[in-house]
């Protein structure tokens, strides 16, 4: 991220790269060391819900709630102050993250129970992947994600419909049911379609009518049909883009993606290595 | 859809192009509007449905659904004057989707309660996707519904097997469990079996005897290992149409399955039309 | 069926292509009439189950039971008799059925209540794909069960290992959780952990131990991510099958399966056409 | 596995022979009593839990259990003397499931209950794949096994954001609906939303505020969408599998892809080696 403008102070660098980088021995201590406080709080945020450790242990607890929260948010400043350019760290998605990991705990002396968001920290253990040069497993979700965005388009229409068909089935069954039979009004119908059209299921509401029961095995059959869709959509895009990644470059004009049996370039009709 | 027989008034032609095309700056704000008018439409019918949001509201919320019913009928007539051939939009899936969504306002009046499928309207919103020129959009909806109709043969005997099955598996329960143990009727216990094949499970019936819990696993093991087999067809079909659809063949030696961007042929070199 | 050993007299040849085919009008007409009647007998069956149906119309139900299997029983004995090779015809699947679909009724005179088998009959409805002549619906099914078969080895060893993974699990909760958390005995905890590992979930049995709901946990998400393996196994089956139905036969040697851009045959090294 | 450094003694040898290798007539039939006793073994277990059963026939099935303990353990003790290096044996999977077969039914002495755990002797019959020298299966298992192998990065970053997003979802029910609403602590709201998202739906927990319903019905969307995940990645991977394992390149021209059975190149018809 540093544009070669001016260099840091060499000092500055070099905890830079400690604390932003996982590849010099020093940085890579300091950012395993870092996963396991994350960890550890994390797991200290949950037990501390739980009433029966709560009872027994409120004060470790909630002291070590604050050391940690004090190490995040020396650690947040002290990467505001490293980098080249905080503004820019700030507004990224980690920056985002390693903010909210620690506000929760201030906001909680204003409003109680709200420092239970401070298990948002788990989402900075998404680190780990670099930390531990999972390269492959970077590439692997770099994939997914690629899959998922370039079938995006397919994915919002699928979407679309199904929320078309939860609402007005949904509707139906409150017409058919009614509020005697669990269907309180329509929002709670769509909310038992939509457990229904997933397959989850959880019984809180069930049908009690013949028509009802019928309306449900046609909703939950469609369910189970058009969850090839997705599969379908997501598969496709993976098999397309994992093709192409297996394959060269063009020696000629460098474009990716070719099939794997090309002998011309598709782009430049260069013939391939 | 208006052939060139005769050219309509140019007023008419002008308020035509606003109402039924997203073309024009004024017809996109038009159908902006709409769309804006119908989310809030359907919206207005589900808050009336939750019996403590109309104990408070009821009187506004009831003049917004007369409101609302009154610019969407205005909005019909309006279209079916505007359109060269009024009879084949009403008989097309829009004309008769505008049509239901006004229908139930009126039909309430003498069946009480029948304002509730106003819900229908939500189905009006996916003109959404010619509104945002969302072709992208519209080719993925393409895209499924053409790999569902492909694949409608295999998927019409896979659901005929699904349908023996159930109604098997559901008449052994009905004999195995009988109605003291909730399975009171075979279509009752139909109903149960397709909850359960599908993964859906409520819950509400659940076997109690040693040989219904073994028919019950059998009968899930059978649902769970057949999800695969939409899912296949479907994926396949996808995978198939995806790639026939987005090349030519090469104009000089015939080969087809190029990339989507492809300018040169992989087997001759030769440029793609 | 029948070989040309020696022909059938001209009456019985005409009736046996009038029962058994469903080429000729009159063929088709009483294909039709069968199945009409297949499917009024399994309503039948299935209303009287319910019993304020029965309670009100048990005679008329009583009296269709009798009438569909007097003229079911009166075909069985006509295919018998018209069909060159009885016996061949009795050992198919179709004749089982056939068989089957009467039993039931007379059975159930020394044995109340068998009669609901009765339903059986809607195998006899997989007739339809025939008499409606679906042949792509056949070939749909063909496809199906080819790559379900193709595909059995797989499919055995992952059924092996989820039985193994479910007798495991469903011991452990026995252990944990016990009888008083409702696993009374280890088939009981089985039969729970094959509804949980299929996502089926219907309630009756939960886990209430911090342990229990933790390994409850693995094992769904166990399920959940094994849900792809038939998956995958099917969906390689079809796409490997229908690929290689979708090419023409070598006009050398007569091989089919080519991949679809093969200049040579694989087999014999003749130009394809 | 012996290597040919010294030879056993022939009748070491011998017997070696007919303990691990089901390719001798004596080897198999001692495979296969050894299975069926397994089974068996595995039974009893199971049928001792049952309290019915336990009640009335508790000394045959405790006999019953030592029995099958005793030939197991002398088998145990066997299969150490008859191997070449016993300690590689003791080490490998078969080794220490051999060993957990036996090992409960001693514990059981101190620890009463713990004699459940022989069912882990299941593991056992998974040595049939070998004795009915179900190669095609083993084959089978094998490409499953690689391609779950192959697509463990995927699968890990899959996991580990499935664990984020019920780490957070739990949390948020758990500051929604509270203790009252049976989110009795966060490692429970994140079981439920472990169950939801799987799409499990045991319904012991479910949501009673709109808010609640709302981000169920997020969560459990999100789980119908993503289990297109896991599908995707083991589908590709068996499709890779499959097609790079059954072909080699052509010798003459090197083109890939070929059908399992080619003799001659799809492209440059040159016979394949």
């Amino acid at each position: 991220m540093p544009e070669q403008e001016e260099p840091l102070s060499p000092r500055r660098e070099h905890w830079r790269e400690i604390v932003f980088e996982a590849e010099t021995p020093a940085g890579r201590r300091f950012n395993i060391v870092l996963l396991w406080l994350i960890g550890l709080s994390v797991v200290a945020v949950m037990l501390e819900s739980v009433p029966e450790i709560a009872a027994k242990y409120a004060a470790p607890l909630r002291i070590a709630e604050w050391v940690f929260t004090g190490i995040f948010t020396a650690e947040y400043f002290l990467r505001l102050y490293l980098i080249r350019h905080p503004l820019r760290y700030a507004r990224s998605f980690y920056g985002i993250v390693d903010l909210l990991s620690v506000l929760p705990a201030y906001v909680a002396l204003l409003l109680p129970g709200a420092h239970a968001l401070l298990v948002i920290r788990i989402l900075r253990m998404l680190r780990m992947f670099r930390v531990f040069k999972m390269v492959r497993h970077v590439n692997g979700a770099e994939l997914l994600v690629r899959a998922l965005y370039s079938g995006r388009a397919k994915i919002t229409v699928f979407f679309s419909f199904m929320l078309a068909i939860t609402v007005i089935a949904g509707t139906l069954m409150y017409l058919i049911e009614g509020p005697e039979g669990g269907f309180t009004s329509i929002p709670t119908a769509i909310y038992w379609a939509i457990v229904t059209i997933t397959t989850l299921g959880f019984g809180d509401i069930t049908p009690g009518t013949p028509l009802g029961r019928m309306l449900t095995s046609v909703l939950v059959l469609t369910g189970y049909a058009i969850i090839a869709v997705p599969t379908g959509i997501v598969s496709a895009e993976i098999s397309r883009l994992d093709g192409s990644d297996t394959t060269d470059a063009c020696p000629s004009c460098g474009v990716c993606g070719h099939l794997a049996d090309a002998k011309f370039c598709r782009r430049c009709g260069a013939p391939m290595a």
